[in-house]
């Protein structure tokens, strides 16, 4: 184990630029923070964490998690965790973890949900959550979507954005257009389609299609898709929140 | 309309002190901001409007929706609007609102949610939101919950807090108990439940319970419910972010 004391060593410096999408997008990697986080990555991709950090006063209390552990692992001061994971009160262990290799989305198999402009990264994080748990094969993001690999999608997506494979797609219509090619159901989640509940059977290759949180999905991603479909509303909301719909609508497809 | 153009004006002052949730229930009040919740608060309940505030540059726009307003129009300059708001752009209208009558959970009736310990407003007012477009008749909150009527949870509503009736019990487990003497289904979200999909059929009178984010329901509220039900886990994640799963289970007990 090394000592860095400074905010303004190298390694430091380059973990904390993680903050910015730039800088992930370049660095191919993304920083995440707390034991569970950092458990998952040790457990579910050892060889992509690239390094490790925890606080001094907290070593021991680590020191099983980080033993077996094959990249560096850095002690640091508490005002160093701080400034490392943008946290108040910080649970003492981060690292630094190169992101999976992006997924070809013409190579993208199974059950697919592709995100359109859903620019909260709440909402990303948690439907990565959600389709890890309905046991769905893969994400598809346009370029307007939050990045499942900032600090608040992470710790929306609980660990699963370790697990789900993601694939960039500069143009849902078009991605849509060659889902359809490959014989896939498209589905397009709207407030003006058929009612989902009545929707004839699927086939299992099927792609769920959610728009951005205020203006849903654009025009012409929803007309190039196979299926339109909304759910009802039974009560004064007239809408319901991203998540929360892709949530539905995720667990009624895989039970049925 | 009046003009006021500093913060320290008493009533800028009482309505900004309505960002703490103490002051809210001491008021029986909170504040809101936005074109569409500001639209909605006159639509749905006109007569809990207690007064406006629109800034000056966008008096004109706002013209037509505080026309009919009956309670009084504040001017205010921008610096005004932000300190009230606590939005750095803000739309430029807020209105404080009194809170609807807290319902009495005895004489609660129809299909409730009840949360134990959910403390993120986010995820609150998220399941406000959905209980509201499943066509839930209520809700019940026990102390550890987040208000719902903070600033991050009406965001996350919608609105809907305006529209669905919320009681307060001081005990989850009491009030399962009083539930099921009242011949209610009681049914405990859990991660070690009965497979909710496989359910028997459901009397219309029935109360979800969701707990605690981490810690989920408390074991005593759990045990007293008629019903323990979990969702399936197909994938790597453990468990559904709250407001998702409450979402899934609202709209399946809907939909059957």
């Amino acid at each position: 184990m090394k000592t860095i004391t400074s905010v303004q060593n190298p390694v430091v410096k380059a973990a904390r630029a993680l903050a910015q999408a730039q800088e992930r997008a370049r660095a191919g990697a993304f920083l995440l923070d707390g034991e569970h986080m950092v458990q998952e990555a040790l457990r579910v991709c050892p060889d992509r964490v690239r390094c490790l950090f925890v606080q001094e006063a907290r070593a021991q209390r680590y020191a099983g998690l980080l033993k077996d552990a094959k990249a560096d692992v850095y002690a640091v001061p508490e005002h160093v965790m701080e400034a490392l994971t943008q946290v108040r009160a910080p649970q003492g262990v981060a690292a630094v973890c190169a992101q999976p290799p992006a997924a070809a989305p013409e190579a993208m198999e199974g059950r697919l949900v592709l995100l359109e402009n859903v620019q909260d990264p709440g909402n990303v994080g948690t439907i990565v959550r959600t389709l890890d748990a309905a046991g769905f094969d893969g994400l598809l993001l346009t370029p307007g979507c939050a990045d499942p690999f900032g600090p608040k999608a992470l710790r929306a997506s609980m660990g699963s954005a370790l697990r789900v494979p993601v694939g960039r797609t500069p143009d849902a219509a078009e991605a849509v257009k060659a889902l359809n090619a490959r014989g896939y159901a498209t589905l397009a989640a709207t407030l003006d389609g058929t009612p989902f509940y009545d929707r004839p059977p699927l086939p299992d290759r099927l792609c769920l299609l959610v728009g951005n949180e205020g203006a849903g999905l654009q025009n012409a991603t929803a007309q190039a898709c196979r299926y339109r479909f909304r759910l009802p509303m039974r009560g004064g909301a007239e809408s319901l929140n991203a998540a929360a719909a892709a949530a539905v609508f995720l667990y009624d497809l895989m039970n049925r």
